[in-house]
């Protein structure tokens, strides 16, 4: 059991829990049913749970359920919530990693909650100044992943550093791709613009680059981001968050303005049976349930963080996404890159 | 004359130039043939300004030409440019407020020299610490303004405070509104996250809206700026930037793979005969040209900046902004606005 890919799952996070937590994993394993390398440590109440699993056909040989008394609320501050979480089923989805040997913790719970107790259970990398939390973007070509998105509002060079060596581990591990391409957000190309920390990194990461851990593209802009020329994409958090939600508003302006008017009049109305298929390509396409699920770097054990607004199709792309990272050897390859920055020291 | 709005346009500045900048004269000269209240100083390369404007059947009374030896290239720095520039159409563009006492100054050339120019001339506000780039954003119920969008990449709560009354007076000059409702960009609604400084920020805000100039809606994340409930979203240059350019690339990304789906086959295409008015509307919304120009703010005299890339449609809404913020008396309204901070110290 221990060789097989194990993710602890906090079943009670996030709106709508357990239901799409547990018709998540369903899903799951529909369309994994060819394989048998996986298996899910589930925690949470355990009646709710176990209503929720006899719904479907779900063979009891790949889950466990771990009853939990207490669920951390969307409410409570990281200072209150981890005193009084130790039953939660939030804190032992994590804690899963040191006892039960889980490869990976999945919640959709309270994100600041899950980052403070995921940092004091699993505990900084050596050599890690700060974790981050990385995210998948869309992009012409595929997917790339921008981080910090917000666990770390002020960020110095070693940080920005430290990320990008961190994202390209966890872009190699998703994508199999040997040499990913790091770019540093920026507000503009050329080398004399930005804030003197920017500025700092931006020739750490030219020199580090040399020791083969990702090729450097240099600055990168905001409206670059989706271009698909860069796979990571490094800033601070404050920044990095700002970007994403930025994105985020424009996406739903724009796909709500497009609804309204291709709904307004008959003619309109006529032109959605033509452009059914297209249309549905398009919302495929940009539908962010397949971005779902942010990626707590630099412990040691990763945690995935599923927007708690998500539904069922969320989830299980959220849990994938954990199945993906622990196929690829996420961890060792995050080991593998920070040894570049110990040499250089 | 003097008492006409009379706005000095940079004629060579930008792509297409002098071809965009006079048709875009020729626009606005179509739209407002019944008013007399307005007036050109015109710069540029004489010659070839003539034989653009021989195209339109414009009345000679409502401009003047000044010839102009040199334009700035996109590729200087302000460095090199400031020294060299002194007979270019940019330079005496600005310079017209100054000569000539046209009220406000226009070009779609390089941003940087443009910055340092129409500060050199014109020289900052007595009581503003830095001067601000502002921009329109589309929003739910018509546009908003967004400061800084690049000016000052390092800001502190003097800087933001004085962005809020500066942007405020701004949208009431454009929008009439006599009370504007301002935020401050952060990464989260609480009264506890953020950086110090804008903390700091907020606190000083909550105070200086009780003296009228504006309600204070207090943080606004990314994914709210196009809302609609927030007139004015305060920042710092770096991160205003980054949200302006990631919003404008994920409309661009988006748009392009509406287009790309919508005439992938033949029964696609023919929807978009149905719902040609409707998607018609929809561009029309979200044409980047109809927010085309960022107002620098905070000199003893408004300098607009007009895309680089726009056509003279864009242009055209660019002279029309101009036209509109003396309209609605923008230096007095900022200098009231000021007086708040004044009061306070």
């Amino acid at each position: 059991m221990n060789k097989k890919i194990t993710i602890a799952i906090d079943a009670m996070g996030g709106e709508n829990s357990p239901y799409k937590n547990i018709k998540g994993i369903s899903l799951f394993y529909e369309k994994n049913k060819d394989k048998d390398d996986y298996y899910f440590n589930i925690y949470g109440d355990e009646k709710k749970i176990k209503t929720e699993l006899n719904k479907y056909k779900i063979s009891d040989k790949i889950f466990q359920i771990f009853h939990t008394s207490s669920v951390v609320s969307d409410n409570e501050t990281p200072l209150t919530a981890v005193k009084s979480s130790k039953n939660s089923s939030m804190w032992s989805c994590v804690n899963s990693q040191k006892i039960f040997k889980s490869n990976i913790s999945l919640s959709a719970g309270n994100t600041g909650v899950l980052l403070v107790i995921s940092r004091m259970i699993l505990k900084t990398i050596n050599g890690v100044s700060k974790p981050a939390l990385a995210g998948l973007w869309p992009n012409k070509s595929g997917m790339n992943i921008v981080l910090d998105l917000g666990a770390n509002i002020e960020c110095d060079e070693k940080n920005l550093v430290e990320f990008a060596e961190m994202g390209s581990a966890l872009y190699k591990s998703l994508f199999e791709n040997d040499k990913p391409k790091v770019a540093l957000l920026n507000i503009g190309s050329e080398e004399i613009k930005g804030t003197d920390i920017i500025k700092k990194a931006h020739s750490e990461l030219k020199e580090i680059s040399k020791k083969g851990g990702f090729d450097f593209n240099g600055y990168i802009e905001g409206n670059k981001i989706t271009d698909g020329n860069s796979n990571v994409i490094v800033t601070d958090g404050f920044t990095g968050n700002i970007a994403l939600k930025t994105a985020e508003g424009t996406a739903k302006f724009i796909t709500d303005n497009l609804k309204k008017y291709l709904t307004e009049n008959i003619l309109s109305k006529i032109s959605i049976v033509f452009s059914y298929f297209s249309l549905k390509k398009f919302k495929d396409k940009l539908d962010p349930r397949k971005f779902n699920g942010a990626i707590f770097l630099g412990l040691n054990g990763p945690v995935v963080k599923s927007h708690g607004s998500t539904d069922a199709i969320g989830f299980y792309h959220s849990i994938d996404l954990c199945y993906k990272i622990v196929r690829g050897n996420l961890m060792s390859q995050i080991k593998d890159n920070l040894s570049h920055l110990n040499d250089s020291e």
